[in-house]
């Protein structure tokens, strides 16, 4: 416990994330002025973690500290944009060296391996809680939308779905089984797939995030789009301890709408497949087909016995 | 109380700012796509405000959505940067509509005549907290930064000083006198100086705002261009209510380490006073010289009787 924001700013943040060449000014003035590349726009979204809300209180400060960073690097990977700069708004009840130290390493754990910069922030006393704002760039006219699914197209996604979902009951003791590492990691350090979002440029038609779990993300894709979707829940592509529950039936809510899976969902035309795992391949990241895009609205989620599945509005995450 | 953080949003967030040609996509996908003009350097700032902490919870809602805007306008307007686009992330305890229906108008309040767009943001559910994050640019290398003071250059500031700490002691019953509507004006509604800024760009050689109070601000700038100032107290532009105060030793504490006043502190070549004045009349602001930046370090404080006066360090506003 010590010294006011701005020892604080010189003591943790200061040369916390890498040194880049398009930062003019950054941490120490009244604003960060930035290098945004000539044919390039910029890509802009903010995400607030509050405790208790979005994570258990007891998540270790170094998991807080990752994921506050992870979450809006998924947003940049789904717009196919170059992370660059970042900024930390970061309430915390007092100056506390045991949160500070960890929270600082996992964000820069986070930040290092996508060259993110942190530009600027603030510091504040209050409850818990961190807003993020990230910001990147595509060339003009590149960004993957939400709006550009057209019928016929394939729809897919990058990852296992589910795993983090199942790690938040473990965490919370609801589980009856042991907790899973596996489960917990996806909880906590979610890895943004940035890279797969910068190799879907010019090969996927729409791309959104899965925060929120595939049944509300997907919806806002196909509402954006105008367009329906058929979806095969043999499929979909479930992390492996989702996968191992023995009760089928409670796979669904997981992996559809537990949310914090931060992994992609896109469209690409159909017979596209081999471009579209080449280009994902390089990325390190795979991905499954998991339906068609269909004229209409609304998704259709066909089960084993080739009949739809009704899962009802209340399976998406709320956040009120 | 109603509806999720889709509706939330279509309900009042939406078309809520002026709509910009240079925002290619807005509210509404993952992240926003914005167009920086050629030639121009990004500026970004954010700042958070936390009930209870940054304002009484007392205060009304329309003037929470105001000053979370104009604390951040002020940060660009020190810059001399041109406001455009701001992002909004909004923690709550419920979608209470009688918190956010004055809280937008507000904050669009604040927006409409500087034209900037909300272009994204995040709701979210916890304790009442508003993050906003402003964008702005500026033709490259104009920027104002802290860091050009130079021994022999003009001392300035913008408006008047104390008037918003006065405000503070006012609504917080800790005055013995009457409440006066100017001071809680100055308190809840600050008129970010973001057209003075714009008219000091090749004017100011350095500029920082006045968030903290004078004392640790233009510590800030003294610090950043390595040189010391002599100020004189006497010619400090004090609020009305604030000069008018019968105990003259109660004036320096809220003009100089109460904060929230958001005038500019700036700096300019000695002689160039014409110049100056010229420059910010076109804007609308006043501004007063108060004193010279001298060679050394630190600020000295002239008295009348011509001798130096001793605030130690605890005038300013501590964050922590």
């Amino acid at each position: 416990m010590a010294g006011d924001e701005f020892a604080l700013i010189e003591r943790y943040f200061r040369g916390l994330t890498p040194a880049r060449a398009d930062v003019h000014t950054g941490i120490g003035d009244d604003a960060a002025v930035l290098d945004v590349p000539p044919g390039h726009e910029l890509v802009v979204s903010t995400d607030t973690l509050v405790a208790g809300v979005h994570f258990p209180v007891s998540t270790p400060p170094a998991d807080i500290g990752w994921k506050s960073l992870a979450v809006n690097l998924s947003d940049l990977a789904a717009m196919g944009a170059e992370p660059r700069w970042v900024t930390l708004a970061l309430t915390l009840s007092g100056a506390d060296d045991e949160f500070l130290g960890p929270f600082c390493r996992g964000f820069a754990d986070c930040a290092a391996p996508q060259g993110v910069a942190l530009v600027g922030g603030d510091l504040t006393r209050g409850p818990l809680s961190i807003t993020v704002q990230i910001m990147g760039t595509v060339p003009a006219g590149m960004a993957l939308l939400r709006s550009g699914a057209r019928a016929g197209d394939a729809i897919w996604v990058t990852g296992e779905l589910g795993g983090a979902a199942l790690g938040l009951v473990m965490v919370q003791g609801r589980h009856g089984g042991a907790v899973d590492d596996d489960c917990v990691q996806r909880l906590n350090r979610p890895v943004p797939r940035v890279q797969a979002g910068l190799a879907l440029r010019g090969q996927a038609t729409a791309c959104i995030d899965i925060s929120d779990g595939l049944l509300t993300d997907l919806g806002h894709v196909l509402r954006a789009s105008e367009v329906g979707a058929r979806v095969e829940l043999a499929r979909l592509p479930l992390a492996p301890a989702v996968a191992a529950l023995a009760v089928a039936s409670q796979r669904w809510p997981l992996a559809l709408g537990g949310g914090d899976d931060y992994e992609l969902c896109f469209t690409a035309p159909a017979g596209a497949d081999e471009s579209v795992c080449a280009a994902l391949k390089a990325s390190g990241i795979g991905a499954t087909c998991i339906g068609a895009v269909t004229a209409g609205s609304g998704a259709q989620w066909i089960g084993d016995d080739g009949r739809a599945v009704d899962f009802g509005p209340a399976t998406g995450y709320q956040h009120f």
